[in-house]
Formats: C-alpha cells, sequence, structure tokens
C-alpha cells in the first residue's frame, strides 16, 4: 500500500484509516467473469459487492431463519476485499479454485494488517464469518452471493455458464447453499436450470 | 423497468425483488464526477455506494455519537438509488441543486413503487433518513458519503475541486456535516482544504 500523494494530519490511527480507504478502491479495477445485466461488459467487484447487499435488503423474508439483515450487510460489502491481493478466482475454475483458500489467507493477512488493530480484526472476522458459512446471516449472505451471478446468467444468454462450458451439476453444487437455506427461491433457480439446459447454455 | 429475457416463476413476489435486482444495476453506468483514486476514470454510483459502506465500518468511532453501523451501511447502499431516475446532480452544480429535491422525489416515486409494497417501503424510510440528515446514523453516513469524495479529490490533483472552480466556503459547506459530527476528522479536512489552497486546487 503505498498512496505518494496523501496529505496526512498527527492522528496516525486516523491517517491509516484514509489510505486503506483509498487502498480498497483497487477493488473497481477486478473484474469478474460475470457480465452487467445489459451485457455491455464484466462487473467489478466492487459493483458486485454494492449490488449483493443491496439484494439482502429484498429477500430476508424467504430465509429459513430470521436474519439480521444489518450484520449481512457489513458481511457482504467485505467479502470480497481479499481479492485485491489474491484477484477473483471464476467460479468455475477448477484448478483456481484448488488454490483459493492459501492464496485468499496469505492475502487476508496483508490486507487487514494494514489497518488499525481493532479494525482490522473486526473486518477480518467478517470475512471469515462468510467465508465459513455456518451463522444464519453468513448462509443468507452467501445466498446473496450466489444468486446475483445466476441472475446476470439469466438475463446475458448463459454467458458465465457457456464460458465454463458447465454442467447441472457444476451449476447446482453452486447454488446448493439457495436449496438450503431459500427453498422458495431455489424454485425459480431450479425453473431456470432446466429452461438453460433446454436452450443449450447448460449442459445436462 | 422492462426486462424482457427474464424467465419468472409462480411467486410474483419473488419474481417482482428479481427483476427489481436487475433493474437496479443500472447505478453501474450513473457516472458521477469524481476520478477514482488512480484517477484512471470516473467512478459510478454502483462503485461509490459501496466504497462508502465500508467506510461506515471503519470511521465509526470517530463519530460524537454511538452509531449502529449495520444501520448506516444499509442506508448507504441504497442513498443514492433514486438517481437511477434522477440522474446524479454534481455537489458544486448551483443550478442542478435547486431542482435536485424535485427530481430525487419523483424518482423515489417512481423506482420504489416498482418494489412489493412493503419492502418498497422499508427501501424508501431508508432513502429518507439519509436524506434528512436527522438521526446520529444518518448524520454519520453522510460524514462517509462526503468524506470520500473529499479524499479522492486529494489523491487526484483536486479534480472536482478544479472542475467547479470551487471556493473554500463551497467545500466548507460540503463537509460542515464532518465538522459537527465527526471533528476529528474535520481537523484532517481542514489541514487539506489550507493545503489545496496553496497548491492552487481550490480558491480562497
Amino acid at each position: 500500500m503505498r498512496i505518494s500523494n496523501f496529505f496526512p494530519c498527527n492522528d496516525d490511527k486516523l491517517n491509516k484509516l484514509l489510505l486503506w480507504t483509498a487502498e480498497i478502491d483497487k477493488m473497481t479495477h477486478i473484474l469478474r467473469h460475470t457480465l452487467l445485466v445489459d451485457a455491455s461488459r464484466r462487473e467489478n467487484d466492487a459493483e458486485h459487492s454494492w449490488h449483493i447487499a443491496v439484494m439482502a435488503l429484498l429477500f430476508s423474508e424467504y430465509a429459513e431463519s430470521a436474519i439480521n439483515v444489518g450484520h449481512a450487510v457489513k458481511m457482504l460489502v467485505v467479502h470480497d476485499l481479499i481479492e485485491i491481493y489474491a484477484g477473483d478466482t471464476f467460479a468455475f475454475d477448477k484448478n483456481g479454485n484448488k488454490t483459493k483458500k492459501i492464496r485468499e489467507k496469505d492475502a487476508a493477512d496483508k490486507l487487514f494488517s494494514e489497518l488499525p488493530n481493532d479494525i482490522g480484526k473486526e473486518i477480518r472476522t467478517l470475512w471469515e464469518e462468510f467465508e465459513e458459512m455456518q451463522t444464519n446471516d453468513a448462509k443468507y449472505a452467501n445466498c446473496m452471493d450466489r444468486l446475483q451471478p445466476f441472475l446476470h446468467n439469466t438475463l446475458t444468454d448463459g454467458h458465465t455458464w457457456k464460458e465454463a462450458n458447465a454442467t447441472v451439476e457444476m451449476v447446482e453444487k453452486r447454488t446448493h447453499i439457495i436449496k438450503e437455506f431459500m427453498p422458495k427461491v431455489y424454485k425459480w433457480i431450479d425453473d431456470n436450470i432446466k429452461n438453460a439446459v433446454k436452450i443449450g447454455w447448460i449442459r445436462e
């Protein structure tokens, strides 16, 4: 993290927080494979994180358990930050996903240590809760993270499914948490998987 | 809102929520005047909303009152949605700001009525709380919304200040809520205003 033109004040903690704020702006340059809804270009991590955070305000009544939406939203806005150093790993990239855990842990060590200790710990705890997917809020947040690219795929001619030559099994695995935690939403997913197979966007 | 290629299920409320999710993806096409930190291009509303939402997780100890950070983050991710129909109004555009309130109210009527009633009301209430700036959480959220473009300006050679031919008075007015609600952060703002005047980015 080097921001050479930053003009600091005499509060070191505040300077650190402002510099980190500048650092995470790099999320705008990390491209995902998913296209924007109008298919004009690939979305970036900042856009994706914002989009699923708003979604968390919409779908909570479809969750199997009561959700602390504010807490889920906090997780969602930070869940991809480690990609600043680890890069985006395509959901359907087998090899990339083998090394994902190690790469992302190293990235987390680097990124969160750039924050003041107390706040670095808080953000890391949110990220870990999201990754471990054990709490209801984390399950719900993960559902949003899977539902949004699925929706975009249905609206962009199955873009990333075709790119990955995806099978029903791969897509079902990716959306399994929705089946478990938001079964009524999964009904829509399931209808759309069947439709995508019929059209030829997903292989049987 | 017309998404012609959406494949619906038999749950009308869910269909409505998914279509609205697709609709708000338009935030990625609404450009602000602020540049990204690396000055490579203007940021869009989705990126800005995400960025200040993360900031809300960092700066709460500098607020004059205790903050419900989760609630502030919820406000921040929806506070600019009405710009999908009202467009972005440049902070330093006097004429645009005269008609801003009416344009944004019309946009809110349209945008929030596209949601199921109960959820439309919830999101509108969050937006109104942000706009009215009376609660501590709303004051804090507004501080994030002012601090981020200020920071970007300091890192991009005063870009929007120069574009607007801004005076100290204009910038102080814009950051007044930070002076009131986050005085220690305002100390950094004040140092940077003085520095920007010296360099010639802001007029006396």
